[in-house]
């Protein structure tokens, strides 16, 4: 078996100490299906692409103003224009690990970083500071614009890129203005006299200030985050035009009994203190993690895994609030979702934990891009109307190249580039495998390395075939994730059927493993239908059809003839695979049986007494075509809708 | 019987060559009922207190920075503050027409009206132009920022209030400052060469300068206002950042198929469209006015009459967006609806117009003010949430004394101020009754005048006594309108029984009437369960509870023990009218039957199999208390919802 090119960590690497139930893999790497094609799509298309679109977009040309390369006005009205450059650094960090990339884009990504490099370099004032819109539009006025000017934000993200490329190039060049620029921070923001006491209205510096800590060893990186954490809630940023829940600053987390605000912020902050609790142990902090994930899945949450109700201030609702043409689902929320419902998973070892991941990744995450990886989507509709006017901004519901504010794009690049790492878990006593992506994985059990090589065809196909290469002595566990959809699997090892019963999502497999074992998980795939908690009023009396971790949709392209509106679903007869449709990348399409609903009196009003509802009709009957949500919107623009009524 | 002061006009005056079906009452007056009660309050605590809110606000002292008579800096940062003087300058100038205005009140009234108009001619430069926000924060800089400035919006103002001044007062000075700004507007704005083709990011201006033209007979206005009307939706404003839908620069409104965009200014233009096609008899405008009306009416309107679905752009949704949480909702844009309807009802006779008119003004509209006449709402929710968190905004739901944009508390103050004029019209054949207000009217007819005098206790009592003081020599109709809910009502004339048919929702008596005639109306009043169209999502499964022209709900407080998520309403037990809620004025409330839903299974997921959901149990019985959506939020905070599911 060949093994990946580099032992590379991915975006979290514990420490020794790290109060974790499982840890990150050793080594990961994909090696086919529908994740590795999406993932070479990133790789050739989306990253080259986004090199370009930076400079399109002025991000570079900011970075060339601050350096004193250029002349010429900070270009765009957003303060945190850096961050893209370094969410897109990131990502081309992780492309290194990638073995599949090809030798000249990789000199080609080389020669972009290193010119990057330089410029953040020239860019970087002789004490640390960075950040081209204060340098350019406010220069001396540092770190007072709190609420919005994203100082913190920006610098959270270039020590995320830079530790991204030192773990997979050992490159220590980026780490090394990364860290200038945190220790100003360590030495600016405190309690002591003469600092900054504040926090920076967007939550991201906790987790990489962990992160940074993790790959120095340097205490004060953690001593900050966890400053950044206490200081939260205490109305330090005091009233913005969303109020303090808006940035998360109304309670501390440690009180905080209800996700609340901007959902990015929200769960970048919970990554970060997720992060902290695995450094120090915090019980009050992982008492508040496990309460604010358990709230907001249950009640804040749409069926994609997306998350965020709001569009004007891209916060969560209220519970149950989750109305489905205006669902903000920001791509960047999906993505700040799967950071801490991972870490939360490595924390407790918690299957629903890796549940919630598979669902946002499938769904709410994957749909923010389009299938050639050239646009994207910045709020993700559950519902698009007959009759949609496309508004024409950021948050429409067509597919854009880039946006006024690009935060998603070189997210979703970064998050797609260190897939791999999203796959396996280790502990002393288990190895884990809590996705089921073809690929190489080995993970650190029992004193040793278990190398597992899994075969799959998921989610087309339910079975998972697991060899493992090598194998340590002794007993220990192999512990796969039997998603909470799933009905009826069955497990075999070597040929022999399992019949031990599953533990809170876990199928685990306790023996004295050899290498050349292998490991049959057969999850059976049916179309079904969903119905959602009678308290989440948008789905009353509907359903959605779901097939393995995909949600599906119907579209007005695969239903002509009809308004979507006028569509229900006969949930009498059973949903089928349908043809697969080349034109969606391969994807299975899914028939159901359903009525075209008559429209009724010609009335100027659209409500009327219950009686006479009553006396409607069922309607003809029609054939529904639905497909992966994740696939919709690649076509031509039309009427999308996962919920639908019942005949 | 005693005459009102003075035969004032109301907001609209025709002039004697207008397209109309119908046209405003000679004179009115409100003596008793829930309206009178209302514009009591209104007339003795909201406007004096307006006064003082403005002050605190800083309008007034941005007018005296314009002045010249104070120094310091332009307070706030929204452009139109001047308006909001404006319109309660306009509420003042009507509520000199309501014969109870006590003297004392009057001279007060009187005293800060010249002031202002004082302020207002100190403010006003040389060549007429006057806008504070221009003159302190952007001297010389005229015309230019039409996207936002909102220049023409606050000259549409200060226009409407000088006409209603003059309309209840004679006054002519405030006139003559407004005739300043419409001179130099007309003189600013055309295709010819060297003057700015452009209009208003907000429309206003357009039914501003109609009704200018109609009091003072000056034609330039009208041809200004059609001017403004036709260029709109060339793409002269550009785009913003909520896309050419927002302003209505999309397309012209000739060519509109759907209302689009920011409600208010939507409806502003519509209503302004109706006026240019009253004095001009342009039969596209008259179709276009038609097919938004009812587009509108029929896909984009909630059931309480309120409008706009969007928080983010205060925007219309697409058709059967309605999401109740956030259902937007503004109090302006509920009277923007009036305006509009009420014009389509002169325009055209039609009763449906009155009966929206009728729908928002008991619902919509009232819901924005609370009882005791001191706060308001902005956006007003069809829903809130158990476990709602506050987070203390414009837009929130709980009532506040004044608001950052404070549009809506003087719109509301104008609206009520005016309200008489929304009761009784008149044609040369027909004497129209469309709202029942306890009151005195008369309307030109047949020559001569009809005098009626209305005594009902409606909403609560559905009898309604119509005694014709004086009636014009010879036959005609006398029309009252049936609402569209409304079930075997009956009608006597001097206690016979009249049985001719209703014609489009009129029920019209023709005969040869006499001085002292007496008319009753009764529409029987029950408690009824209404549904929504199947395309309205957030509805399915769900019913209202309605009661003539008042839309229910529930709310946290009448229904203690409970949340109001888990409550469910059964449909096969009719509700009744329950005690009397003096607390909220002496409503009626609702009793009905209903179900406390038991909480499923503690699930981390609310989503779940079809078929496990159909195990679900109805819960123990519980009865449900309802009040009128229009008074709600006036006791402690808590969750309220108008649609319930069925049990």
């Amino acid at each position: 078996m060949s093994q990946p090119r580099k032992r590379s960590g991915g975006p979290v690497r514990l420490t020794t100490s790290s109060a974790t139930a499982l840890r990150p893999a050793i080594t990961s790497e994909i090696t086919g299906g529908m994740w590795a094609h999406r993932r070479q799509i990133n790789r050739d298309v989306s990253i080259p692409a986004g090199w370009n679109r930076l400079h399109q977009a002025g991000n570079f040309h900011n970075l060339e103003l601050a350096a004193g390369r250029t002349t010429g006005d900070y270009v765009n009205d957003l303060p945190f224009l850096d961050s893209d450059v370094y969410k897109w650094l990131e990502a081309v960090a992780w492309a290194f690990a990638d073995p599949a990339l090809d030798s000249s884009l990789a000199d080609l990504l080389r020669h972009w970083l290193d010119e990057t490099e330089r410029l953040l370099r020239d860019a970087q004032q002789p004490d640390g500071y960075l950040d081209s819109h204060f340098q350019v539009r406010f220069p001396g006025e540092r770190f007072v614009q709190l609420k919005w000017g994203h100082e913190l934000y920006c610098a959270g993200h270039l020590i995320q890129a830079a530790v991204a490329l030192h773990r997979t190039t050992d490159d220590a060049g980026l780490l090394e203005v990364a860290r200038l620029v945190a220790d100003l921070v360590v030495n600016t923001f405190g309690m002591q006299p003469g600092k900054v006491d504040g926090v920076c209205g967007h939550p991201e510096i906790e987790t990489a200030l962990v992160e940074l800590y993790r790959e120095t060893g340097a205490e004060p990186y953690l001593a900050q985050a966890r400053y950044f954490v206490d200081r939260r809630g205490h109305g330090l940023l005091g009233d913005g035009r969303f109020g303090r829940h808006y940035w998360q600053d109304h309670v501390p987390v440690r009180d905080a009994a209800s996700v609340e605000g901007h959902a990015v912020r929200q769960l970048y902050l919970l990554a970060g203190v997720a992060d902290v609790y695995a450094e120090t142990s915090d019980a009050e902090l992982l008492e508040a993690l496990k309460r604010l994930w358990a709230e907001m899945a249950a009640s804040k949450t749409y069926l994609t895994g997306g998350i965020g109700a709001h569009h004007s201030d891209e916060a969560f609702g209220d519970p149950y609030e989750l109305p489905n043409e205006r669902s903000y689902c920001e791509t960047c929320a999906a993505i700040s979702s799967i950071m801490f419902s991972w870490r939360m998973l490595m924390i407790t070892g918690e299957a629903k934990y890796a549940d919630l991941m598979e669902r946002t990744l499938y769904n709410g995450l994957l749909a923010g891009l389009s299938l050639d990886g050239q646009r994207y989507i910045y709020s993700n509709p559950l519902q698009v109307r007959d009759g949609h006017v496309a508004r024409g901004n950021d948050h429409d519901y067509e597919r854009v190249e880039w946006f006024h504010c690009a935060c998603c794009p070189p997210n979703v690049m970064r998050t797609l580039a260190s897939l791999e790492h999203y796959v396996v878990l280790g502990s002393d006593t288990r190895a884990v495998l809590h996705q089921y992506l073809s690929g190489r994985y080995a993970a650190g059990v029992a004193g040793g390395e278990v190398w597992m090589e899994v075969a799959t065809d998921y989610p087309w196909d339910g079975t998972v075939t697991i060899r493992l290469a090598e194998a340590p002595a002794g007993r220990w566990e192999l512990a796969l994730r039997v998603p909470h959809w799933a009905e009826q699997p069955t497990l075999t090892v070597n040929g022999t059927p399992v019949d031990t019963a599953l533990t809170d999502g876990w199928w685990v497999v306790s023996r004295e493993w050899n290498g050349g074992d292998e490991v049959v998980l057969v999850l059976p795939l049916e179309p079904r239908f969903t119905v959602a908690d009678p308290r989440l009023d948008v789905a009353r009396g509907a359903v959605a059809i779901e097939y393995g971790p995909l949600v599906y949709c119907l579209e007005a392209v695969d239903n002509p003839g009809h308004r979507l509106d006028d569509l229900t679903v006969d949930i009498a007869v059973a949903p089928k695979v349908g043809p697969v449709n080349d034109s969606l990348g391969g994807v299975a399409t899914i028939r159901t049986a359903g009525r075209v609903r008559p429209r009724t009196s010609a009335s100027w009003w659209p409500y009327t007494s219950a009686d006479a509802r009553a006396r409607d009709e069922l309607g003809e009957s029609v054939a529904l075509t639905a497909v992966p949500y994740y696939a919709w919107g690649n076509r031509e623009p039309g009427a999308m809708r996962i919920w639908v009524p019942t005949t």
